[in-house]
């Protein structure tokens, strides 16, 4: 990640606070999602934070995935169907199949979130249409390919919509209901989408790699 | 990552109610560290949220790179020094290098949003120390190897535990002060944070990517 080297701005930064202050104070009682108080974060997907429309966990949590999406897309959107299907050996899985791996991993964890399904146990038409991006591997390799980055970009914003609107379903006290589900240990819901974002950057780490290698 | 297959579990999930309900009605009010109202996620790495010790969005943050610190130890922890000095081609990053890239990065980012010292503007001492991980490339091959991996634990853990000290010291105003960074658009400190956190999982995905191809 490039950095910007810049004086810090005294503006941005009594706004920074001012949002934060009014932010938090309503944290507690929030209930609706037009609170007028509540913190808007949403003019910079560089202000992480509590989110209009969301309580403020949840929106927080949102403001992260938008922000490492953003970074996903930045380096994927210019490929071409070349680059996305290139395998770097023959056990590397390809850009494409990675974008769309990215969409199946959030599409089952809204089902086991959301639907509150257990982890594996989707109806045969979900398992049908994200097993195998999910999966990865051989069959990926196969099947997912000739598409253009509109179609990963097209699945990965369809199946983000739905978790907006999910999430703007959801209160704070949802983020951190928890089962055993990480290493069999209590895992909250906040953990598992922190998971569904942290796990875009590991594979924007391995896009990037590949990306460095692709034969010009 | 593996997924664990499991009932919701009612214990859990009233426990994680519980929590975020005392965790978020004395968010306004946190001034001291062991208020004991304050939600303890401390118990499992995957319960994600305020942290005694810490204000709430501060103690959150903690718990997300708490998390994925321990996911990036738990894939390099038993590496040996051939295996971190490896090359997988010649414009490739060593496992080592990017290790003590992570914890420069971190260390940078402490000066940056801590000591609020302009990006780039460290002391000779600091450079000497850190630009060489930092800017990995040629002259982190030629200079970062021959190292155990208790060498690069020990550096990001010592880097760590500043970073806990002082977010200790600070509450959730500091997190939500901003400055024109990334892209020059404002960014607040909890984004800035959300980096050094998903740059972990961006090296961790080469990383995984380097250990599958390492030589037998």
């Amino acid at each position: 990640m490039k950095k910007e080297s810049n004086k810090t701005s005294r503006r941005k930064f009594i706004k920074g606070s001012a949002m934060l202050t009014a932010g938090i104070a309503t944290t507690p009682f929030m209930s609706f999602t037009n609170e007028p108080q509540i913190a808007d974060t949403s003019d910079s997907i560089y202000l992480v934070g509590p989110q209009k429309g969301y309580s403020p966990q949840v929106g927080t949590l949102l403001s992260t995935m938008t922000l490492m999406r953003t970074w996903v897309i930045g380096t994927v959107k210019d490929l071409s169907i070349e680059q996305l299907d290139f395998q770097i050996d023959e056990q590397s899985n390809s850009i494409g199949a990675m974008l769309l791996h990215l969409a199946a991993t959030e599409r089952y964890y809204q089902l086991n979130t959301f639907d509150e399904i257990t982890w594996g146990q989707w109806s045969d038409d979900i398992k049908n249409e994200w097993d195998v991006p999910m999966g990865l591997g051989k069959k990926g390799r196969e099947v997912i390919k000739g598409n253009p980055i509109s179609y990963y970009l097209d699945k990965l914003e369809k199946v983000r919509e739905v978790t907006k609107k999910e999430f703007a379903k959801r209160d704070d006290d949802w983020i951190m209901k928890s089962e055993p589900f990480f290493g069999n240990q209590p895992t909250n819901n906040y953990a598992k989408w922190f998971h569904v974002c942290e796990h875009e950057s590991n594979h924007r780490g391995q896009i990037k790699f590949i990306i460095k290698r692709l034969p010009s």
